[in-house]
C-alpha cells in the first residue's frame, strides 16, 4: 500500500464520517420532535441512544455503504443516508446489549447505557436493568424503521430491510457462539472464525455492502460467495487485531484497561493460541488463570511474557497480515468489473485496517 | 351479543387459532434445519423461543390478521401466514425481554425464559441474563425478516414491515411509559390509557389490522383514526380488565396468583382507582403497601375489601364495559364499507372479550 493510496483512503473515510456525524444528528433531532411528551423516561432513552450513536468512532461501515454504491456510480444514490443509519442503529443496539451481558461499566470513554441507568438509579437495579435493555430494544426498532422509510421505491426498502434484518439475526447468533466459546473444549481456529463472522463480520462488513449495492441497482446475490469471503477476511483479521491488542497493547494506545479478556476468562484467538502453544504445569497456569476472573496486572505481564516467549505474537501478526491480503486480493478481483476508485477502496482497507486499528475507539465488536 | 353471534366468534376464534398453532410449529421446523451446526446455545435459543412461542394462548392476534383480511375480501390472502407469524414472534420478544425487566420466574405456566436459563446456568447468573436477553433479541429479528421473506410483492412487504417496526418501536416507548408509571405523581386516566395504547394496542391490535387490511389489498391509513381508535378502546378496556382481575379474581381462574399488581407496586388501573377514593389514614395505608414490596396475602385481601367498601370494582366493571361498547360501536360504523361477517367479528370481539378474558392465560402484555 503506497502512502498516496493511504493517505487517499484516509481523506475519503474522515469525509464520510464528517458528513454522517451531521446527519446522524439531524436524524435523532427529528425523533425528538415527535409528541408523546409525557414525562422524561422516553426523552432520556432517545437521549441515550442518540449519546451513545453519536460518540461513534471512525464509521467504518458508514463507509463501507457508501463505497460499495460507488463500486457501481460515482452518481449520489438515494438511500444511502437511511442504510447508514440503519447500520449504526444498529450497532447501537447491539452495544447496549452487549454491555449489559458483560457488564461493562464503560464503552467508548463514557458510562455504559446499563451503567449510567445503574448511577441514575441507585436503589432500584431492576428498574436499571429494565431502561438498559428497552433502550437496546428501541435502537434495533428504529434501525428496522429507518430504513422502511427510506425515500426509494418499495422493493429497494424492502431488500435492503430483508439484509439488514438477515444481518441482525445472523449477529445474535454470533453472540450466542461468541458465549459458548468459553464453555467445553477450547475452541478451534474454525470454531473462532465462525464467531467473527456471525458476530461481527455480517453486520458491520456485508450488511454495510450489500445496502450501498442494492440502492446503487445492483445485485449483491449476484456476488454472494466473494462478498461474503471479503466480509470473513475483514472480520477475522480484524478480530485477531483486537484480540492481539488486548493482550500485547498498552492501554493509553486501546483507549481502555488490556486483558480484558484474561480478566473475564474469553477464549480470544490470543488466548486460545497461548493455550495451543504451553503445555504441562505452564498450560495449567494459564487455565488457571482464565478459570479465576479478575486477575491483576501482574498476571496479565506474566502471561505477556509467556506468550512472546512462544511467539504467539508473531504468530497473530503473522495470521492478521495473512486474512488481510487474501481480503485485498478478493477485493482486487472486482477490477474491471466494478469502478476502481471504489475497489481502490476495499482493496486498501484491510491492509490499512490492520495497521491503524488501535486508535479506533468504539469500533467495538471487535468488528470493523 | 346474541348467543348465536357469540358461537360463531368462539368457533372462529378456535379454528385461527388450530391453524395458526400447526403453521407456526412448521415454521419454527424450517429454521431448526438451518446450518450453524456448532455448539448448543444456538439451536436451544432457538427451542426456547419455539416453545415460549408455541405455548400462546388465544392468539387474538392471529385472528386480527385474517378477519381484519375478511373486511375486505373472503378469498384467501397470500402473506396473512407471515404476517401472523410475525406477530407472534414480536410478543414472544416482549414477553422474554419483560420477564426480565419483572424478574419473573413464570410465563404461561412454565419457567420464564430467563428462570430457564438461570436454572440451566446456575453459578453463572451473567451468562444467563446474556443468553435471555439475546434470546428475546433473536425473536425480535426474526419477526422482522419472516415479514420481509413473505411470499408477495416488494412493495406490500415493505408496507407491511414498516407497519410491524413502527409497532415495534411503539411497544417499547409504552414499556418506558409503563416503567414510569410507578414513579412520581399518581398517573391520571389519560396517563393510563397512553400506557395501554402504546404498550399492548399498538402491537396488538392496532398493527394486526393493519397487516391484515394491507395484504388483502385495503390501505389502513385512510382509515388511520378509526382504526386507532377501535385499537386503543380495545386495549384499555382489555388492560383495565386484566389489572381488576388481578385485585378481584381469584387464582384459580386468573391462572396465576393474584394480588401482583399491589406486590409490585405496580399503579395498575386498579390501584390508581383505590388511590383516588381513599383519603387520610387510609390512603396512606395504601400508599405504604405500595411502597413495601411483597406484601402478604392477607394485605392483598384487606385492599381488596377497602376497593370494594369505595365501590371500585363497580367503577372499573362500568369502565371496561364503556370502553368495550365504545369500540364496538367503532366497528360497526365499518357496515356497509367492508364486509359484514367480518364486521360482526370485530363488533363482538370487544364484548367478548371482556366477558371471557379471565380464562385466558398467556394473554399478557396486558393486551389482547
Amino acid at each position: 500500500m503506497t502512502v498516496e493510496t493511504e493517505a487517499k483512503l484516509v481523506e475519503r473515510l474522515a469525509g464520510h464520517r464528517r458528513r454522517f456525524d451531521a446527519l446522524f444528528a439531524r436524524y435523532f433531532d427529528s425523533l425528538a420532535g415527535r409528541p408523546l411528551g409525557r414525562g422524561s423516561f422516553v426523552p432520556e432513552a432517545l437521549k441515550t441512544v442518540r449519546d451513545m450513536s453519536l460518540n461513534g468512532g471512525k464509521r467504518l461501515r458508514v463507509a463501507l455503504v457508501h463505497e460499495a454504491a460507488r463500486l457501481v456510480t460515482p452518481q449520489p444514490v438515494p438511500g444511502l443516508d437511511e442504510a447508514a443509519i440503519s447500520i449504526e442503529l444498529l450497532q447501537t443496539h447491539g452495544l447496549i446489549h452487549d454491555d449489559i451481558i458483560d457488564d461493562s461499566p464503560v464503552r467508548r470513554g463514557a458510562p455504559s447505557v446499563y451503567y449510567g441507568y445503574r448511577r441514575r438509579f441507585p436503589d432500584r437495579e431492576r428498574t436499571a436493568l429494565g431502561l438498559a435493555i428497552l433502550a437496546g430494544d428501541l435502537a434495533a426498532f428504529l434501525s428496522v424503521r429507518v430504513l422502511l422509510d427510506a425515500p426509494v421505491p418499495g422493493e429497494l426498502r424492502q431488500a435492503m430491510a430483508a439484509a439488514q434484518a438477515r444481518a441482525g439475526a445472523d449477529t445474535v447468533l454470533g453472540q450466542f457462539l461468541d458465549l459458548e466459546r468459553d464453555f467445553g473444549a477450547v475452541p478451534d481456529r474454525q470454531a473462532l472464525d465462525l464467531v467473527s463472522e456471525y458476530k461481527s463480520a455480517r453486520y458491520s462488513v456485508l450488511a454495510p455492502m450489500e445496502l450501498g449495492l442494492l440502492a446503487a441497482g445492483a445485485d449483491p446475490a449476484r456476488h454472494g460467495e466473494e462478498l461474503a469471503r471479503y466480509a470473513r477476511l475483514v472480520g477475522v483479521s480484524g478480530q485477531m487485531h483486537d484480540d492481539r491488542l488486548d493482550l500485547f497493547g498498552d492501554a493509553d494506545t486501546v483507549g481502555k484497561p488490556v486483558g480484558s479478556d484474561l480478566r473475564e476468562g474469553r477464549r480470544s484467538y490470543a488466548v486460545c493460541a497461548i493455550l495451543d502453544a504451553t503445555s504441562g504445569a505452564e498450560r495449567d497456569w494459564v487455565e488457571s488463570v482464565l478459570a479465576a476472573p479478575d486477575c491483576p496486572p501482574e498476571t496479565v505481564a506474566r502471561m505477556r511474557d509467556i506468550a512472546r516467549r512462544h511467539g504467539v505474537d508473531e504468530r497473530l501478526d503473522a495470521e492478521i497480515r495473512r486474512a488481510a491480503e487474501a481480503a485485498s486480493q478478493v477485493a482486487a478481483r472486482w477490477r474491471g468489473r466494478w469502478r476502481d476508485d471504489a475497489v481502490d477502496f476495499f482493496e486498501g482497507l484491510p491492509l490499512w485496517g490492520t495497521r491503524h486499528r488501535p486508535t479506533a475507539p468504539g469500533v467495538a465488536h471487535g468488528g470493523v
